[in-house]
């Protein structure tokens, strides 16, 4: 049997004269991108630049979507009724799929971001609304989100009702006995040994699972390893993640190819 | 001889808890809307319920992106250089597209607002460059600006390249000899009188021109009136404009039918 | 006896191209003024506008903080830990102070705004915490919240650490039993007979209460009374209001005089 | 004869998520410390941080206000009026003196920001009347601008109606034979060696002038210099001009013990 996974990360994060993440160094251990939007990072000029370095390196473009908060970098949630979330989604997915348009790329995938994301997780309703929103407004896209051991049922949904979801998982982050990331208070939630990290990367795709942060074990079916290009430290992992991945057969496709 | 007009209006101008201009009024009156895109004015809720007005009355579509300067309204001079301001109109033309699609309206065209109209007014190579940059994102979509006695001559470059140019005519402003607006700053910048308004408008379409504020003959072949929404007072220019236009036989057609 | 009371509104809440309230009518009937500050409305012009506006008409100026969230007016609850909250907040009146300082009037009072008013209104620990901090910064200055049947503690704690507290009441608002404000979700939430209203507000004052919703009588010992400039509706409140209490003997002084 | 200069440098240019500059490395070397105030860089958290710590490293603060251009890092120039400048001027001096007055500093001075600064450079009599606005705010502030060959006249000027003009220069930046800097579009703008940079900045001060790049001799008579803490190099080049600073006998001042 021959094993295949998509790798994504969060791109393009910059805003005028800031500069966040190592964009140009990631890139090249990844298949899909999320690109931020412009309402809790990045701005026009740097989508622009974000887009044609997908293009230059083949790697799938999805967009990545916030709270309308910069200040708070999308990390703090709003309290917006269903149809404000709706359109700030449109719009932001909209301005992305100008500039892919302009370049000639299609829209792979819709990732939300930070709080939204947080968010969206846990109303599985509003998660295949605003998905169909989407699908509405854009065609085929996929809809990314976190895989947990209640997401099973979540894509099946999502497949009767035609919407293509896919699911992620985080190498780097522990999880609860009960399947979620571990929160970012606790001390362990984030593993810093680069090696241990690509080990799990490997087990996920291979074994359809991992071990929680008690040893009990989780199954999760996932489509997508969701990596980081924050610095040198996260750029260290993801090149061993790719290697680890190779090594051990497993071919990285972009989303499109898997779900 | 059968003469035919586009009459368009910038709408969505609201944002968030201020409303601005009389949409659902004006609309009545227009064949083609120019929408705000959230940079000058305008948000997410505003884009996706001006849309549905379009929709609702069969009034096309455009974008209508302004300088990223919401407490400026748009209004004032930004010294941005040319890929800037290309992305920047992209993302917004991105942003209002999303709508569209959403809704399952096409983009008809792109009229600029304010400060960066009036720059590129001045500016026909660039004013070429971005109508082209748009066409590539977008496809075929109008490209709207101010007619005057120089614009002939823009609009068979634009033809040559491929680029459909539409110009337009103010029916309620006063014009210098040289065929541009009179500034706001002069006191008779501004036309009062609802029907000497209309009788102007109908005369523009009719005799392909206008006498400047000294009567000066000024030749004009535009395609479309522009006229406003903003308060009870040009809504009732909008509709006189609107009766003496049928009564002189003029049939209103949306810019796409007329370009 | 003679009763006094202030009479406090929200103002100077435009936004560049954008006018909400009708400012100069319902001056005329207020001692204090909220002044927004730029995060959730307002701009430097508005907040420059405005300060001479209450220097005319002699009425004392109080500082008007929210979120950070001009598209949702600040009435969006956001997840904010207490030190954003204290940073904003200080920015925001400073701001104004300067406005102040400029024209030569002194800061009266702060009252927050919207959802974070809301927020802290529920959370009396945190009030003390934020009002203490403008106190530390400002100086005498007085922290104005909603008076509830919870608040007689909250003013006594106020006192006992020397922070001036100030409490309103809305006589266009019905109270549920335990003393609270209906929520705007019911029907009955904002009174609409201006007469009723009025009369409310004199009871207010008088009697140091009013009957909630039901019924049940909800003792009150407010300082001040919160009216509204929104409309040419809620200007005619604010006459009646203002004749009402002028009728009944009852002064309006500014809170700085009351508390 | 005793020599003695102020050293100042923009700081506290973070924001949310983004960080600019190696502002707890600079602090060491300066006297005077220019503060962003949100409008072009900076947010309330990083204005009270920052406050946090000049009072740590007893440097004197002064407010830096730009254009409302987030977006543009207050580089672009945009069209604004006499009294919209003014007005985001008060606002954000205003904003930071919150801070200023919260954690018991005083306010020392203003110098703009970017193409803000630029704009009043070249604008003698509007220098003169923001100035002279500032004072009437905020008392007996300085306002820092370029010393170029035009400014004995201005400094004479606001003297003689009672404003504290202070003067500042740019070690590291070549200037023109008309005593004005280089444009940064010119390859040799500015200067690397740091060694060269220091010797410029000691001669600026002792032998009150400086060499234009044509070797044409510039009177100067300057009160402070401005140096960068952007980077590594540049927090090299700062500890540098420190080293000759004191290796010379000149005493580095504040501002305020200066002009």
């Amino acid at each position: 049997m021959r094993y295949s996974v998509d790798v994504n990360c969060d791109m393009g994060e910059s805003f005028g004269a800031y500069t966040l993440g190592i964009d140009h160094e990631v890139i090249k251990y990844i298949s899909s991108s999320n690109i931020a939007c412009g309402f809790h990072a990045s701005d026009p000029d740097v989508m622009a630049k974000t887009v044609e370095l997908c293009k230059k390196h083949h790697v799938m473009a999805g967009a990545h979507p916030g709270y309308p908060d910069l200040l708070g970098f999308g990390r703090r949630y709003m309290d917006m009724v269903e149809q404000e979330l709706l359109h700030c989604i449109i719009y932001q997915v909209g301005a992305l799929k100008g500039f892919l348009d302009y370049f000639g790329l299609p829209l792979q995938h819709v990732k939300l971001h930070g709080a939204l994301y947080n968010y969206l997780v846990n109303d599985e309703r509003l998660s295949i609304s605003i998905a169909s929103a989407i699908q509405k407004a854009f065609g085929d896209v996929i809809f990314l989100t976190l895989g947990t051991n209640r997401t099973s049922k979540l894509k099946e949904n999502c497949k009767k009702q035609g919407i293509r979801l896919a699911l992620e998982a985080f190498p780097d982050r522990n999880y609860t006995d009960d399947g979620e990331l571990l929160s970012r208070r606790h001390e362990e939630a984030v593993l810093k040994d680069h090696e241990k990290i690509a080990q799990r990367a490997t087990r996920m795709v291979k074994e359809k699972g991992i071990p929680s942060i008690n040893g009990k074990w989780l199954e999760m079916d996932i489509d997508t390893l969701c990596i980081h290009g924050d610095n040198a430290e996260s750029i260290e992992a993801a090149k061993m993640i790719h290697n680890f991945v190779a090594k051990e057969g497993i071919e990285i496709k972009p989303l499109c190819e898997i779900v």
